[in-house]
């Protein structure tokens, strides 16, 4: 049997200030920070080792992998960063306030904006200078690669190759592995591996900053899955997650 | 014309207090993550750019490399990680005070523990409590392949082969690195690049946190080295660090 480690980023700054955030590289509060080390703490209570972790290239996944491998004596551990764990690109909403948008267009159509398993937010435009086109850690990448909005489905469809490319071979090659990323990065695995109906996803959400177990069998399917530490408090977590859409 | 840029991490706790560091793993001070910001702005400032980061397998140096990049605002770069990188480990000194020992055994004894090219200091026993035979980053590596001593002709012979290996091709195939690493194995590597001789390497003292530029022809010659920011500075601090072995 073999267990994998998610871990959503903690707190970011526009987590606290209920803005869309998608590709903005925003970093975490001092909140998040501590999430970030309590995921480590509790990691290395119960005995976690690790042979690589994975993030991101936004820095607020890497902070948390920082803080997390930190707490745990383990900041020598290899690194794979990749832009495809990287969050959904949330398009022009980038930057904007959830409650706001709410208000504006309703908490249906922003439900869909965040939960609609195909239907992707408006896309930026390519010269919006919120477009991460122009960005030079993504300059190797085709700029038409380089998204200006992406749906779930999206965000799966990018997900899934770096999983199957990277992360499988490494897990059956005996790699224990911690995930450090994103609300809809991790959605997108989950969704895959648990194979979640595209209805069924909308109703999951992922806490900030607790580590989520999956145990995997040989084939990797999983058998079953939990967080660490306080299950209650995690509940309530996500239920928060849930609700940051309404006006 | 490629270049190379290497920093010795920030001021650790056991630089603060004196003691012969070597493999044991200490933090850095206040001091020193100021010190590794710092080098992160004067690159950012000089308009540094990198492809890949080089670091050893000791907090001191990847916590300069941290904080290095995130003031470059370049936490996503793929980082390497390697023992080879390592600070020359310091034998049955480890943890001691410099001053102590040269009261004990007087300044030449120590200047030859410090800075002898092929004269080791007395080693650890292998079941010393502070031998990092048992420590699980070096898990993979042959017990007898983790030393318990090193005068710095070990390891320049074990910072080379890396150097061929890893390094030398990534700067050949266009990578532009920085090297996060350690007094001594900085000098192994410079001992190397500049072909200083076994007497002369003696006399160079590498500051901390100070980046340190290596220009290299095509053949990985080099052409011209010199510390970023204030010269006189870093000519002061280098002065210090020469200083630290007397009673």
């Amino acid at each position: 049997m073999y267990k994998l480690v998610l871990v959503r980023h903690g707190e970011s700054t526009w987590n606290l200030e209920n803005r869309f955030t998608g590709w903005t590289d925003v970093d975490l509060t001092p909140t998040g920070v501590e999430q970030a080390k309590t995921a480590g703490r509790l990691l290395k209570a119960e005995g976690y080792e690790f042979d690589v972790a994975y993030t991101s290239v936004l820095k607020r996944a890497i902070r948390t992998l920082w803080h997390t491998l930190d707490e745990m004596d383990r900041t020598w551990l290899p690194v794979v960063h990749s832009w495809r764990l990287n969050e959904r690109h949330y398009g022009a909403l980038q930057g904007l306030n959830k409650a706001d948008m709410a208000k504006q267009y309703g908490d249906a159509q922003v439900l869909v904006w965040r939960r609609s398993y195909d239907t992707p937010p408006p896309a930026l435009e390519a010269t919006d200078p919120r477009s991460e086109r122009s960005d030079i850690r993504y300059a190797k990448l085709p700029a038409d690669q380089v998204p200006l909005t992406e749906c779930l489905k999206d965000t799966v469809e990018r997900v899934i190759p770096f999983w199957n490319e990277s992360m499988a071979p490494a897990i059956k090659a005996g790699k224990r592995i911690v995930v450090a990323a994103h609300g809809n990065s991790i959605r997108a695995l989950i969704k895959y591996l648990d194979n979640i109906s595209d209805d069924e996803i909308v109703g999951v959400n992922i806490p900030n900053g607790i580590p989520l177990v999956y145990e995997l069998d040989a084939d990797l399917k999983p058998i079953r899955h939990y967080y660490l530490g306080d299950a209650e408090a995690a509940a309530k977590a996500a239920a928060a997650v849930a609700s940051q859409g309404k006006a």
